[in-house]
């Protein structure tokens, strides 16, 4: 066999990949090997910069515990997550554009009857969502359940914050024949990431803000149709523009409404004046 | 600014660098974003694929400890370090071959005579390393020092091993007027990296073992010059041309002679037959 040199490098590590039985993971370790190189070759770092290279990286590892994924943040925040998430829903087959997960989802949020509230503690300004899940061809879905969660109005999530009860603005709705879905909860609020740790000094020496723009989360899912993970944007957000994770969707930004009629907020439970949007999500059958 | 989509995708993300004031950390985000962007194109990772290399990675950051640096054996075994370190040596204007520093150098081995041994339990088969220091005209270098470091015959390092001393098998040492460099100790054994982690997984998974050939370590200094960290390499080693992580240098493989002279061995301080090699380091000014 060769031995490695500065201009046989990339193809002497490739070969000892020949032993691989998983051809899937030969070509990932083959494609990984390739750019890490190629990056190396590129930039020509000093000793000390691969150190502090390594160094950085141990730092996202050893940040994460069971309350904070940092290289979730890390990816978000370089835009591979969106455009791994992006690549996933053209081969997905379309329906309403996708976004980040992010790391706040909690699963076993409760049930709870179309319309209800999921501010356990009624701070913020009441705000109804409202709308459908179809098909691709306009047909309402029974039976699609939506997995509801945002941040409160000091922009921090359950999780985050004691003050907030647990499972504060979380809630899963169940579409019934009509595939409508109604919930009242109150206007999110933009908010920063995380930015205490590695991914946080790595974004202040890029000279970049650590904020996403005002969103509520939704996985929206039903039998027989991929699911998809997703965000709705409040217009007019500072943040639109320069989401820190690259979140952001033209198809997914609504225009909250006031709404100042008495009759129909005491329909809605909610005092007048309320905000109100609307939005139709459109799932592709698996 | 434009929203980000799967066309636009890198663009728009390096766009949110043009606020970075340290030029070289911009460039280094753009090529590090480019390159893992490229990777997500080329492999399209599902959703489920990404999700695994994320926690691939935090499970090798929190591999990490005092005792163990699992980025560093990472960045080895998918040759990235030694890539690194040839693009330096390159740089640095010649001299002995350099290589990877390694996870078990330590700092602080004690300055030892001139022909001293660093084995002090006496376990494995006697060693005499000897040659000299020079420039890169061949002129000897007095004041030299060598930090030499190795296994001992189980594979094992003093810092793997309860049962070496500690800092058995280390020592640092200094060259007179002539230049010339001699010690003592026991032939190295091939080892196997530590493996019991996730890049051992990765090493399973790709079909490759995880042996690096007998060698010892050195870094060898002199004000005035660059330090060079390398090893020398016993000949006929089995795992030559396979070292998990590409360290090996035709230049830097020596060849142990037997030496059955009992006079010599007796001015050597040991018994015949031992084993003898012999290596002239060359040092470029810094």
């Amino acid at each position: 066999m060769e031995l490695f040199t500065e201009e046989n490098a990339t193809r002497v590590v490739q070969a000892r990949n020949t032993g691989c039985k998983d051809a899937r993971m030969r070509q990932i370790l083959d494609v990984v090997i390739a750019h890490l190189h190629a990056m190396a070759r590129e930039l020509e770092p000093t000793r000390d910069e691969w150190s502090q290279a390594i160094a950085f990286l141990t730092r996202v590892g050893q940040m994460c515990s069971s309350q904070r994924q940092e290289f979730i943040l890390l990816s978000d925040t370089l835009g591979v997550s969106m455009l791994v998430d992006a690549i996933n829903h053209r081969r997905e087959g379309g329906g309403t554009e996708s976004t980040v997960l992010g790391p706040f989802y909690r699963a076993g949020a409760q049930r709870l009857p179309m319309g209800a509230s999921i501010s356990k503690d009624g701070r913020g300004e009441p705000m109804r969502v409202m709308g459908s899940v179809r098909d691709l061809d306009g047909q309402p879905i029974a039976g699609a359940t939506l997995d509801v969660w945002q941040s409160g109005p000091n922009g921090f999530y359950d999780v985050q914050d004691p003050n907030q009860p647990p499972f504060n603005l979380r809630g899963v709705f169940t579409t019934e024949a009509d595939g409508r879905y109604a919930f009242t909860t109150v206007k999110p609020s933009s908010y920063p990431i995380p930015d205490d740790g590695p991914v946080g000094e790595m974004l202040k020496s890029a000279g970049r803000h650590p904020y996403r723009p005002a969103h509520i989360h939704f996985v929206v899912g039903a039998p027989g149709f991929r699911p998809i993970a997703t965000h709705l944007f409040m217009v007019g957000d500072p943040y639109l523009d320069s989401d820190a994770v690259f979140g952001v969707k033209e198809s997914l930004i609504v225009t909250p409404q006031r709404v100042w009629d008495s009759a129909r907020a005491a329909s809605a439970g909610l005092p007048a004046p309320y905000w109100e949007i609307s939005y139709d999500f459109a799932l592709a059958h698996a």
